[in-house]
């Protein structure tokens, strides 16, 4: 019961632009979603994947990919259905599946060498190691930040970043002296002063990641955490802004201001030097993309300041351009940068950026493991950051969001009470919304798979949109198109 | 002042074997080591270093590395210098550097595609990713296991292995029941009974990674775990053999005998389902490469079996064929196999082994993350694991081991002031040793590299041998030939 479902072929086709990054890049990428099967996953795809839980979990699968076949904003599937994809592998896909230049750099000798010569960066590193860092993700480095610490994923990431906060705050109440054989003694039984009761303070709503120390920070949805033992480690209330915001001005600067006060009343309910650091999300993504303002996050860097708090800003979602800026704490203007800055999936290779030397452990193997990194993905993450600022892609991602931004509000403004607190005005294509609950947003993403747009969820009845840098006005025409569909029929 | 000394080539070029895996491998290997520059680190090392270390923490290094001259046993580093290389990445160079199986995988359109079209492997699978892992990291479980989470390091393998441990007591001691309001509370704010107070019982002296929770596991040195805050979890004794073992056999039997003792004396003080699992390696390898006999292992599962404890093997360091068995728990003949196995390093891919279903949580989403591992690095493992069966380099390496074993044992006879309590008979070449002191095993070490031996210590006063899986007699005798040079004018 296969049948072709083109969709709005012969609409788009004539909207699309011949300067566009994407079709100078995919210059076969299709033109619209193009759905084979009568639902999605189609019968490969149940398949394969009832082959595949056998041996893997993969009860979370949307469908089996055929990453072969995918093409720039486009992601294919086992049974040839071709979807506009707005979720991109969660928020991972910066440049389009297949890019032509990242292939390039697949197929490099320095691949090659990193792929097969796996180092054990701190103690072997690669001669050119130092190169490929200054030209890729330390040429992306946000506003103040010089050095970098690599790392594999967004949780290892953070969690160095905890232990470079520890270790640093350790050292500033220590000054010269050095470790007590108390201490050496204690850390071997997981005891003070060895193994300090310091602490790490999140946000709630917030999502650091999954291992035990990111998970402690970690604060999104209860079944990310159930059963995980976890540190008693503190939480503050995040802002809840009521949308439109031009309509809920004061009671959000109100709100953001009860949160300020609230925070800095935690802060002080600890004995100083206890917090280590706090880790925030420019916007809480998993947690239901929450925004805050930039006054909000100045005032909270005042207050780490004030309280000589270390602020650890989580940009593993929000980092490298989607939000418009390449990082999406240059929103805020702060007026002193954040003390650590960590990034993961659209770069590839995940770590934590720093300026402060004192960010440094005393000696050598204490922020230490055999990895530390891996050049494979700095090489893609140079690639990826090469190929952004060649073709302006923050840019050009700024002014789509903008673009995409005002025919969502056209919409919502016909189907309001399906869709509702529109999110992300001049944040790029960093957007999302509420719907009814949870079950309403199920179903809404549920249909926008029917008609061929491949998109995530976040928090509990929110909806997110995490395209690739290279997605266009032609293609936020068929975003909108397959939205207003759906939502006719929900 | 560089000169050119080449170490005994003539000598060892006679000994080389024409039918060795590593000549076929690697028809232009070097026949001995080569020394360029007075010492090493060399001048370019060092310069190249001192840049690294502007932005980069590497005051670990040893050298900068020159991957691409590196060749099979031999590694190369940017003055020009090439060290035999017994340490290997930290135990994780397999097959060799530059192997040209190896190089077809990196340059294959599988690998690109891996690589620039990074999946959320739990949410879009790619297609043949059942098979990718049936042929290489699943085709190489260990007895009794057929399935598979695959992660990022050691140290998310030994975390996420915690996690399914965590999550199996509870869902054993909940039964049918759902989690109740208050489970669903407490978790967010990181307190019982949501998060519990369960625990991971690791041993004395153990190694399991430098994240959160995987710390709070590692016993190895203070300096790994100062000023970190760690979980409240239990350590066991491990066994502190004497050797040559055939002449302390009852004392080392009583020894692990009183281990034993003492385990299940600390699993008794803790209440009933509290002790998760406990996590051990079959040789305790950063912790000084300790041993202890399959009798100490197997009474350990039985206890654990007792107990209704899981039993969490890291095979991080250990496995993948270096011991002379694929998996170095195979020595054990266990009855029962281990309820996970871990793995990283060797085999580039990490993860853990499991058979037992109820070690995959009740709902989806609870063992996830955005990556859950890595396609590109299960197709290194594919290789690794086929080049490996292809040429019985476990088999191979057993035997090398035993050659390497016996050298070592008649030089030690000579030099048995200076090096003793030799360990890893019939181990493969998972060999080590121990020194008069911290001091004494560095300036052993030093000398080693300046007669052209890259080689690495363990402990506080041990040296370990982790070559490749192609290191060979030749490479035997040129390992013992600098190993005599160097222990005559210690």
């Amino acid at each position: 019961m296969l049948r072709a479902r083109h969709i709005n072929a012969a609409v788009v086709s004539a909207r699309r632009a011949v300067s566009s990054v994407a079709a100078a890049y995919y210059p076969s990428e299709p033109v619209a979603p193009n759905l084979v099967t009568e639902s999605v996953p189609g019968p490969k795809s149940i398949e394969i994947n009832d082959k595949l839980g056998k041996v893997f979990d993969n009860r979370a699968s949307y469908f089996a990919t055929d990453y072969y076949n995918s093409l720039g904003n486009y992601i294919s599937d086992a049974d040839g259905n071709q979807l506009l994809d707005v979720y991109c592998q969660i928020s991972s896909i910066a440049l389009g599946y297949n890019n032509p230049e990242l292939f390039k750099t697949a197929q490099s000798k320095e691949m090659a060498s990193a792929l097969i010569n796996r180092p054990a960066l701190a103690c072997f590193p690669l001669s050119d190691y130092a190169e490929i860092l200054q030209q890729g993700i330390l040429a992306a480095a946000p506003p103040g930040q010089n050095k970098v610490w690599t790392a594999l994923s967004g949780s290892c990431a953070n969690e160095t970043a905890y232990k470079a906060a520890f270790m640093y705050q350790a050292a500033k109440k220590r000054g010269s002296m050095d470790f007590t054989d108390e201490e050496l003694t204690s850390v071997m039984n997981n005891r003070a002063p060895g193994s300090p009761e310091r602490v790490i303070l999140s946000f709630d709503k917030g999502f650091h990641g999954r291992l035990f120390g990111s998970l402690s920070t970690t604060r999104s949805k209860a079944i990310h955490k159930l059963d995980i033992p976890a540190f008693n480690w503190p939480k503050a209330p995040f802002p809840a802004l009521k949308y439109p915001l031009e309509e809920f001005v004061n009671e959000n600067a109100e709100e953001e201001e009860r949160c300020l006060i609230e925070f800095e009343k935690i802060v002080k309910s600890y004995p100083p030097d206890t917090i280590a650091a706090i880790i925030v999300e420019p916007v809480q993504s998993e947690g239901g993309d929450n925004h805050a303002s930039a006054t909000f996050f100045q005032g909270l860097r005042d207050l780490t300041l004030k309280h000589e708090i270390l602020m650890i800003v989580d940009e593993v979602q929000t980092g490298v351009g989607a939000s418009g800026k390449f990082w999406a704490h240059e929103h805020w203007n702060l007026t002193t940068p954040p003390d650590m800055v960590t990034f993961s999936k659209k770069f590839q290779a995940a770590g934590f950026y720093f300026s402060n030397p004192e960010l440094q452990p005393n000696q050598p193997y204490r922020q230490f493991n055999t990895w530390c990194g891996d050049p494979s993905k700095a090489l893609i993450a140079r690639t990826i950051y090469q190929e952004v600022t060649k073709h302006n892609l923050v840019e050009k991602t700024a002014a789509t969001g903008d673009y995409l931004y005002g025919k969502l509000k056209e919409l919502f403004g016909k189907y309001g009470n399906k869709v509702f607190n529109l999110r992300g005005e001049n944040f790029g294509t960093f957007i999302a919304w509420d719907c009814e609950g949870p079950s309403k947003r199920n179903e809404l993403l549920a249909k926008m798979r029917a008609a061929g747009v491949n998109i995530g969820g976040c928090g509990d009845h929110s909806i997110r949109l995490r395209p690739t840098l290279v997605f266009e006005n032609k293609h936020a025409d068929l975003l909108i198109e397959a939205l207003e569909t759906s939502l006719k029929s929900l």
